[in-house]
């Protein structure tokens, strides 16, 4: 399971990366802690931060779960399209907020192929096929 | 652990499903990305699904911990309790959010369950009764 | 593994009292659901339970993996100092949003800390050193 590890912690430094944009533009264009609005392109970052944790929560328990049923190898490489997903989603929203489809679709689809994966073996495995 | 690993999925992807909402109310009421306010009933399925987020952060790692120390059937069984939690929870919250009581107990006293377990388990686990 | 597992369910305790002070603090200054604005002292609160979720996300899968490649005794220490770290960053930011470094600090450095532990054990666990 040591790349689906490796897959995991890539996906946190990624995410911290995207908090660190958004501190950054807190100060860049004066937004105030705690306020989190004022400022269209700081509320970009805070939304592509936002939206990759409401994304993570799913990612890491699904990267978890189908790794236990299918080839570590494979399931690592599904969560590394993850990972460029929200390079391109972050990418797109910061230029322009509908331009954010492609890193969208590179982020949920490999979600849902895990959670999908995870459902397959869980209930092969509770039928024990 | 296949029925823990399904009931994580299934909250997983009924978060996904309130995740559509948000989407398909922000179209409805016209609430533009990266806005999150402007329309009550937007902010409200809003609202439903980053509770749900605020949750899911504490009910997978509990329900996964509680299930290393007791019978996984039975873990999942409270975390079932949790989906359905969630499911009046957007029904209560969406028609009017004073009526989101039973939704919420039904929310974090399965989750609450899942950490005493847990402790109890470690406690336990860690003393080598 | 039971240490590292006590430490995540207290780490969820924790963030459970933040969410019962934001609650608290809704009913306090007036801030009537789903408004998550309107009293400055209430948006404190709430931000700091926000941010609490912003990190478990990362804080327990990188304890978690990390426990896998070193002593989960020591880890779980790190992840007290995480505690730690948010008690003072609850502290700090409530009383003034500036005053909450110290916080910031002891939560974000130890997740840095357990991620490059979780780095290198899956390197080497992936080389076989």
């Amino acid at each position: 399971m040591a790349c689906v590890n490796l897959v995991t912690l890539v996906a946190l430094l990624e995410y911290f990366a995207f908090g660190y944009l958004v501190g950054w533009a807190r100060g860049k264009y004066g937004v105030k802690a705690p306020a989190i609005t004022g400022h269209e392109v700081f509320e970009r970052y805070f939304r592509v931060q936002q939206n990759t944790l409401e994304l993570l929560i799913a990612f890491i328990p699904a990267l978890w779960i189908a790794a236990q049923y299918w080839n570590p190898t494979w399931i690592a490489a599904i969560g590394a399209v993850f990972i460029i997903g929200r390079l391109l989603y972050l990418r797109g929203y910061v230029g322009d907020p509908k331009g954010r489809s492609l890193g969208v679709g590179l982020s949920v689809l490999p979600i849902l192929a895990l959670i999908i994966a995870g459902v397959f073996g869980a209930v092969r495995a509770l039928f024990a096929w």
